[in-house]
């Protein structure tokens, strides 16, 4: 089996890579090749098992999707985006990355015939405006980003290439992930990673928002693991939406930071401050907590089982050092 | 006030430029122009009391649509598209059209910098799927065909580009239309409108589904003074949904005919054939009809009072000889 990761270079995408690796096999047969596909040279997996390849991809480019995608890829995980401030800001790197990125990989599985399996990352992002809650997997998406219409609109684009049978394409709505590994970004929700990771890591870090704050997280870990598992639901239970609401959890600002001292002591819940940021707080004012995934958690998609978890998760596989 | 109708050969982009030239005005602004524009040379109106063009426009050719969609337009109708059965057929031509085609038309404006105001005719093909019953406002848009997966995503798309202030864009679902005035086409749902119209013509027509089977159906007429309604809808009230379903009625076969007999008396009925068509059953049979358009309703648009004032449209406004 034959595995391609577009956007294979981030945090998201190595991580993947590596629990492939690990696992050996996908739904029940064994992986002859990855490619970690990225528009920059995307970093390779030390001391593979198995042979895991690197390659150039630009998605806006047909011809760089057909080098990547080809008739002896079996499965692909498109991740590749540019985020939510991108977006908002460079209108066209949106639209040609987030959505006709999205087209010329499906395009490109068309015209191969092959039919491949294809796992496509959309966000919680394309929940927005007066759609009542709670989020249901049968909610109106109506975004309030350009990052959310275009992953709205590859939602749709998946959903009806995998009908006419181009693609057995499956969509996952990302939950915000907490806590990411690396280092502050300039994207809205950067602080609800920095405001544990730093700390854990024994710097401070800076609460923009009131403790109050609630917010649908999940691990990287839980989100690699719900990754691997979209690719194995059978195709026949996804019915007649391929998309599904990746599980989360609503937690406020205090519960997770309590979460943290709970397993790690109360000394990084000390170096967080409280300085206000009118700007992120009215940003991030406006988005979607209240969010079921019901039916992704009937296919065996999972959350966090505690922010405690989540809070582990970090020392073992991320914390600088461990 | 210059005003475009793409897709202004159709019978619904006639009907809507004589209903402009008789009102002589829109939103309060005297109406200097209208551009019929599609892609084969449409037909003018005759003894029209201001000026009315006609062009040529391939909306899949960005230099095409630049040509109608200028500096001067205040005001752009798009109701040009492939419909649901040649969309299926002819993917291609679905995405370039019905996609691409309202993609090239919102980049034109964004480039253009003047924001014109631009109504989007989308579909109740949007709804299918697993879905719940009834389909309000705020259910997830689930397209089982690819025109309505294009339809869908263009409504995200002219949702975005209002929010980011290119285009004052505004959208509709329209009901199925009947009775459409014309000849059978090759459309699922012609019969919708064939056992009402070729009987009242005169001639026999034959109904493919049971008398109990429903649908949801406005008249021509009111489908164009909802369009110019929707012209009028002050940005402020649309709030963070630019998207509107059309008001309609959900009707059964028999009622419909029922209402028919009750406007032109028991013959036309009589030449109704019930021969059942399995295909074109199978195709209906997963069409949405519990369909609620309170928001629509709540902002001015309106559905048929009965399907007897249909009729009677049918008859003052299209039957051959009138």
């Amino acid at each position: 089996m034959n595995i391609v990761i577009i956007g294979g270079g981030g945090f998201l995408g190595q991580k993947l890579a590596r629990a492939l690796v690990a696992r050996g096999t996908l739904n029940g047969t064994a992986i002859s090749r990855i490619t970690l596909a990225d528009v920059n040279d995307p970093a390779g997996i030390e001391g593979a098992s198995l042979p895991v390849e690197t390659a150039r991809c630009d998605i806006t480019d047909p011809a760089s999707v057909a080098r990547v995608v080809t008739g002896e890829t079996d499965v692909i995980y498109h991740l590749a985006a540019v985020v939510s401030a991108h977006a908002e800001e460079e209108f066209e790197d949106g639209m040609q990355i987030n959505l006709f990125g999205t087209l010329n990989i499906l395009e490109r599985c068309r015209k191969l015939g092959t039919a491949p399996l294809m796992v496509f990352t959309s966000s919680i992002a394309v929940y927005g405006g007066e759609v009542p809650d709670p989020i249901t997997e049968t909610s109106l998406l109506n975004p309030q980003t350009s990052y959310g219409a275009q992953k709205a609109a590859g939602e749709l684009l998946v959903n009806d290439y995998s009908r006419k049978g181009y693609v057995d394409g499956r969509g996952v709505r990302l939950p915000t992930i907490s806590i990411r590994p690396g280092k502050p970004n300039r994207a809205a929700s950067s602080f609800m990673s920095s405001i544990l990771r730093e700390p854990l890591n024994g710097q401070a870090a800076n609460c923009p928002v009131g403790e109050d704050f609630l917010h649908y997280y999940l691990s990287p870990r839980k989100c690699v693991e719900n990754l691997i598992r979209t690719a194995e639901i059978p195709a026949a239970d996804l019915g007649r939406n391929r998309i599904l609401q990746m599980p989360g959890r609503t937690l406020s600002i205090r519960q997770m930071i309590d979460a943290m001292s709970a397993v790690a002591g109360p000394e990084p819940a000390r170096l967080i401050t409280w300085q206000p940021d009118e700007a992120i707080s009215s940003i991030v004012a406006g988005w979607r907590f209240d969010i079921h995934a019901d039916r992704a958690l009937a296919l065996g998609l999972a959350a966090d089982a505690s922010f405690e978890e989540n809070v582990r998760y970090y020392i073992e596989d991320d914390r600088p050092g461990n």
